[in-house]
């Protein structure tokens, strides 16, 4: 899978993307079975049936409903049972009820999938002679959701098996142990007047711009991730027990939810275990911490006496990097130690917890319509997070990428990476 | 189905009556989809799945574990996932989360199943040749207990379907409008010192004995359910907006939950229209009213000028009925309609709702070890329904069976016959 | 205070009655700050100040607005924040927010009292000269309800201090050790057919009636109340931690809760100390155990292989014993050690559990009117009670008396005597 | 009151705001009965008698304890009850029970005042001889927190009072109808590389700083409030009704908390009243609107095809504007009418709602030990707000003062001022 360039005609390519970003889709769900993808095992997390229906309502309802004559809706009720969050489109079902809903069947899923990629196919006719080439940026806009929801749908179903006492595998693989990554070492950056956000060449998400320019003081960052070696010492050293090392809110629910370790870690006999997709293994401190939240990537920084950087130290200090790394499709499904030089790990591997609240960027404007509460409307209570993980596809990050999540959240893939101000 | 004879030999018949019980289940479940099996629309609901599993798990843990030499537990875990309440039996899965656990999945659970059948057939043997004939009255408490399971696995699909906003139906039939029960009539009835409770003839839930006499004045009983019309012409008046009609905790629960009508009604334009087992159609009149609380059952009577049964005067009323009604295995999964001469639909229908909280009767001590947490232990909190109803098990209803839920259940299929004192 | 004589005109010694009543009111919030006053430790608790007002309320709304010629109603809003659960007199403030009324302020409250006790005195004169002598019942029902709440007052009152970490005191007192009331005595009773309820002579509450036949299994009655020391034992035996000994909801509110204890007992160093109205002090194993719940009570006696006595068993053992005991105007308000010989403690001292649930007695129908309110709709999910307290007012305890509480209730003054079958 | 000037000798005229500061809060709790300064009407508010304890324990823990030889602790236990929220000092009262606390009294909290009072006094002659100097900022803090208070304590009775149906008041004062502030002005500002926070000159509390440079955008902002009158236009035009205004948070909150208008308007028949601490009356369509959260405030942002403007924008609109305005002691205790030319309203009235997130500035480390969690530990999930508003006192307000809310609460005197880009 490889960048979009939106400077060629996008309309080039757009069927190949179509059919392989939607085979992606059930090819990730081909492990699961009916039972699998019905469970929602929290309100965050949707069922692996919802998410492919919900990524096939999408282009029904933003493309072939608008746009394709004599289009036939698959099913009535279908549109309300699986419309997320788009007010301007009208009602929908309770999010926190997903998995109350046994028919249509996963099977189903499947015939709306089929029938919706049928009708697609007519209308990439369209977009291909040039009749209908306006809808070119839509059917793309399509993809990188598709995209963003077989992240979730990876996300989703770890919790999901996380829930088993059976312990249940995605998929049985070995780990094998990485070598320690050595010390973290500080790149230095002078700052000054830089600019960030999305260029307009290729696509990206409407809260990625306008590209602006901001002022930064100089900075060092962590030449890579905080590994599990690293939040051991700090488990040990008492990190979940000293309350000046903890933002309020993050300290209240500490203690409401009784956190001593990232989520998915447990205790067995004296040592620390982890829930991966691929299995139950002994955490190896080689590897990055994941699955904490913002509130214990900011109580780490403290302990460690550093900070976490700002979404701006980020992205400028990532702006010669190039877009690879540990992400879909490896099966590796979990992030994997550093190795190499220079400053690594960030792409890839985990979502790295910033300092920067998820707000507008200086001039930004939601598109009008339903599209225009993707993104917007989600500017609060919220964190930047940065670089993308091992179970995002390859040709969905971006430097300019901006993820958000509330300051609690545990169950996507975040990390973090350490800096400071300029000594 | 027939009534079991104790004074026969009681391992005469078990192996059929055991291979008829574990093959109606299935048969029970066959409707259902994996998704459908696995979902828990509430709490007091379990799936499909569990149902089947948690009935085969009963006879693991109480028979072939204990007593069945070289007997192979089928899979680690399943005592612990499919344990419903049993504290002397150890720790178990969280009641609220049995939709969680997708894996084993119903296929697997099927499995389950035909490994604790084979054992059991060897464990038969030994009943039969009488090596082992102790253990007749525990398979027969197993296979009591499963059929308790048949009748909650219909009441638990039945609002799994409903939260479902495509109103899925578990069998589609056509409901056929039954004519007009016409006015109740009132039996009169001497009362007295008189005896209740199970008499030891044949099988009996340790809740329904010692028998014991009881005071009864005169009273006079309904010969017949109260009708759906008559629910609609209580609404009509106000019986939804009237405290002085209710129960101070009905009055709050009305309120709380907004309730205007029995469960699984709905208004369409004018109209009122039923959820069943069988299909979304309007309220047919002439059937009872089912799926209404014990608060809301206590107001009807009151606004009725009447009152409920005690369940003394019930079981005394009921003495001479025959056990045969409107239960399984007819298809019609729902009340019908009063009709013929005297006190009708004692049996089948609808579980009714008396005015006895459920306690233990005189004397009652219930069994040492798990077995002794059967029933005892809910003695509290919960009101008594007799009489069993249309998705009840044929031969599983007694004249001194013991039903009993909290009184602001709706889910079961509690409907009410009204009582008076005598003039 | 001595018992009413109904078969002597109820208007003979009513206003003395009613200046002393009221006096009482005053004298036991006389020892409590206006702040005192204000407080709402839980829902279930009322600020000292409400039961002042609404005491006086009752007079008002029942008595001097439909009864006294140019009543002028104190207070404009008044009828709205000092109603208690009256749905027939209109809408009401909030329970749950009785706490958050700062004005009228408790001085304020004072005025509203004279106010009512002026014009109740012209109401008075008007039912001494015999122009409105059918208003003494209502006379009589509003002291009786105010006595109700003078109990209530010193019960709230308890619970409001407990929640201070300070350990205020009620009033100091010093609290003096009693002798050791030595093994419990069994009372054999023969049963049979027996009547029970209120026999009209002199005043009762509706629940107390219509006195009807009840049939009683031969029976024994411990001659004393359950005591600390008991408890004790029973704690050290593992009674809050084996699920054997309980009601299923009472195992799942023991975890809940946390439950290790009786309400106000708290250890400190390895010894269980007591919160009363008049300090804290060590628990003193021969004094009754109280602030239980029912559950506790129901847990404590299977651990005594005994049961809890049905009001019926109670109310019949105790119709010959003189209404006399621990009761208030006693300074002690806390029950105290069983001394002298036969049945004891019987009256006073504390509220005993019984085994049976708060229901009508047959043909027990609730008043016309509001005042029907004051019993009847409480009869679901509640035991009954026997006995009186020491915060009881002596002269409003009867043999016939049905208090009522949730099984899960502990600030109520709750202990329990045991029963068994006849041998 | 005037501003401290740091540059002169702190410890002059010490004494004499210590005495002015403490009377301050004495006299602003004067017109409050025992009971009104009892009650904590919801978890965010304290009642007046803690706030007037808490600030008194502040002298107690950080200055008399460790600093006054042979200071006597005034009562054990105030330490507990009174420490809001300093993990570093010691375990401390639930804060949502502080309602629950009768005991310490309104008039033993004056002693307790008095008590302090007293001994701060012999310090502060330490300090004023130079002995001591070191003391005179810590002091100082102790003043600015008191003052903090003040306003805390008016925002929160104004809250107690409202909860009452009968409306009481805090000081009965006639409202007197301004003029039309007439459109709205905006003043464009050029923006580029600007310096804000706090330059250490007089007191700041440390997240005014450090002072550092932003990069601003050219942008206008209005100069005045949004009006009352404003506010019921976008009410009149569906602003509560239509999602595509709204945060997705903000929505939630509005249809979860059933909001139509800003906390403290009612509708009584077809017009807006609200309530103040002076009274009910109508809506002044001149005044400007206050008691609206962030979200609301962003929701009419957008509704007027604005946005609210940055802290730094705010800041450095600010930058000239004299620190006086409608602030205490000012008797009117409400926002009024803008009148006059220029950018009005920046010091006083309400605090406005700006579009940033509280969080550090850069190079912001949170002082060592205790007094480290005055300001950095909620920096999260909350939102900036800037000027002062009608109860904050006239010297306790700076153009750098970061006061900080969650976007939810309404309680504050939250209100807005529009910004938009530069043309």
């Amino acid at each position: 899978m490889t960048l979009i360039d939106r400077t060629t005609d996008l309309a080039q390519g757009l069927r190949d993307r179509f059919v392989a970003v939607r085979g992606e889709t059930e090819a990730l769900a081909a492990p699961l079975s009916p039972e699998d993808q019905q469970i929602q095992s929290m309100p965050d997390v949707s069922p692996t049936k919802w998410h492919r229906a919900h990524t096939t309502w999408f282009y029904e309802t933003f493309l072939l409903g608008p746009s394709l004559p004599d289009y036939g809706e698959h099913r009535p009720g279908y549109g309300y049972l699986f419309n997320s969050y788009y007010e301007a489109v009208g009602p929908r079902h309770t999010r926190a009820d997903r998995g109350l809903i046994s028919r249509p069947s996963a099977a189903e899923v499947g015939d709306y999938r089929r029938h919706v990629d049928e009708a697609m196919h007519d209308l990439l006719d369209l977009v291909e002679t040039g009749e209908r080439s306006e809808l070119a940026p839509l059917v793309d806009l399509g993809l990188q959701h598709e995209q963003q929801h077989q992240e979730l749908l990876l996300m989703d179903i770890k919790h999901v098996l996380s829930v088993n006492p059976l312990r249940p595998v995605y998929r049985d693989e070995q780990h094998e142990a990485a070598g320690d990554p050595g010390p973290v070492g500080w790149i230095e950056q002078a700052g000054g007047i830089v600019t960030i956000g999305h260029d307009g060449d290729g696509f990206a998400f409407d809260n990625e711009g306008p590209r602006h320019d901001v002022l930064l003081r100089p900075f060092a960052l962590a030449d890579r991730l905080v590994a599990a070696g690293e939040w051991l010492a700090f488990q040990a050293d008492g990190g979940y027990e000293r309350p000046e090392l903890w933002l309020s809110d993050g300290w209240a629910t500490v203690n409401a939810e009784g956190w001593d370790a990232p989520l998915y870690w447990f205790r067995d006999g004296g040592d620390w275990w982890i829930h991966t997709l691929t299995g139950v293994r002994p955490v190896d401190p080689a590897e990055p911490v994941v699955h904490v939240s913002g509130y214990e990537a900011d109580a780490f920084a403290a302990w460690a006496d550093a900070r976490l950087p700002t979404e701006a130290e980020w992205e400028h200090a990532a702006r010669a990097t190039p877009i690879e790394g540990n992400l879909l499709p490896a099966d590796r499904l979990h992030p994997t130690a550093a190795s190499g030089e220079g400053v690594r790990q960030l792409i890839g591997d985990v979502w790295e917890w910033t300092a920067s609240p998820y707000v507008a960027y200086p001039g930004f404007r939601p598109a009008a319509g339903a599209v225009g509460e993707y993104n917007g409307k989600f500017m609060s209570n919220q964190m930047v997070l940065r670089g993308g993980c091992a179970v995002t596809p390859g040709g969905h990050v971006r430097r300019t990428y901006r993820n958000f999540f509330p300051p609690h959240s545990r169950w996507a893939f975040g990390g973090l990476r350490l800096a400071k101000d300029a000594a």
